[in-house]
């Protein structure tokens, strides 16, 4: 799935009510950020949802990462989520350091303008995310970042996206078979 | 996989560090309470992993969740991970309050005693958290639990089990092919 540069007019705004279908079910995700014009993008599986409208996320940033320091100084970031066709590179982004490489040009991962933030987009992901830290009080003890959704879009082009999901270790299982069941739950 | 009573001898301990594998993935868990002697048990989608060791896990319990009384008041709880065999119980135990049924009996799950905590653990899951909270601070605000796992265990007769996870509305995608890629990310 190699893609040439795509601009954000071919994303699709996504209701802000639907955020959660993306990321209740645990996929791993691409995390940007920016600081002082350098834009640097992460891997993450710890995240989950915390409410569903206006669409809370938390997250966890470890200290480690890169990441870590633009996240807390600008307080801003995309989360954008990849299809198993971008696996390889998810995983070259995770194995390396903002410090030392300029991920979006070392793996062919294309930043996008964001409308509501100053992170970029991933235009080769599916649907990209963009938000804002709301509560750090966890961030000292448990590098742990509440954030909240302020826009979200989704690529059209890409029909029926499977995700992935870590297992540990660089083993990834991928979406299978979706069962739909009689549930009261939103 | 209908399954007669099994005591928690047949499970088999799992070493703390392995059990963000269980969780990092995303799947659909089951949440075991206990109060004035009466077990009770929900669905959860919204976890994540804190920390590798000790395991440290988040989770969001809603306060309109009859569970929520009791995991305040306890301060315990056992989070049980069903593979796609149990579904349709899974969005039975969804679909209904604490307050009006006994879930256990109402759908054939097996409550056993777990070893460090008193809320039960699930006999017909494949792996068994025994959890106390740890942080309460986002309680208030964000029903948002942090919890440190004490003790797990894993059912080895499930030897491949596949889990589910939600995409909203009773739409579940089940785990489908893994994949192995090169990595430096535990």
């Amino acid at each position: 799935m190699e893609r040439t540069e795509r601009d954000a007019t071919v994303m699709k705004a996504l209701p802000l009510s639907k955020v959660y279908q993306l990321l209740e079910p645990g996929p791993v995700v691409l995390l940007t950020t920016v600081r002082k014009g350098r834009a640097n993008v992460m891997t993450l599986s710890w995240h989950m949802m915390v409410e569903f409208e206006p669409p809370l996320v938390a997250c966890v940033v470890s200290n480690r990462n890169y990441s870590f320091a633009a996240l807390c100084a600008t307080r801003e970031c995309v989360i954008a989520v990849p299809a198993v066709e971008l696996a390889s590179k998810v995983v070259k982004v995770g194995n390396c350091s903002g410090r030392d490489v300029d991920k979006f040009a070392a793996f062919g991962l294309t930043p996008v303008p964001a409308g509501r933030v100053a992170p970029p987009l991933v235009a080769e992901c599916f649907a990209n995310l963009e938000c804002r830290v709301v509560d750090a009080r966890l961030v000292n003890r448990y590098n742990l970042f509440l954030l909240e959704v302020l826009k979200a879009s989704t690529d059209p082009a890409q029909k029926h996206p499977k995700t992935i999901h870590h297992r540990g270790y660089g083993k990834f299982v991928v979406d299978g078979e979706t069962i739909k069941l009689r549930s009261k739950m939103r």
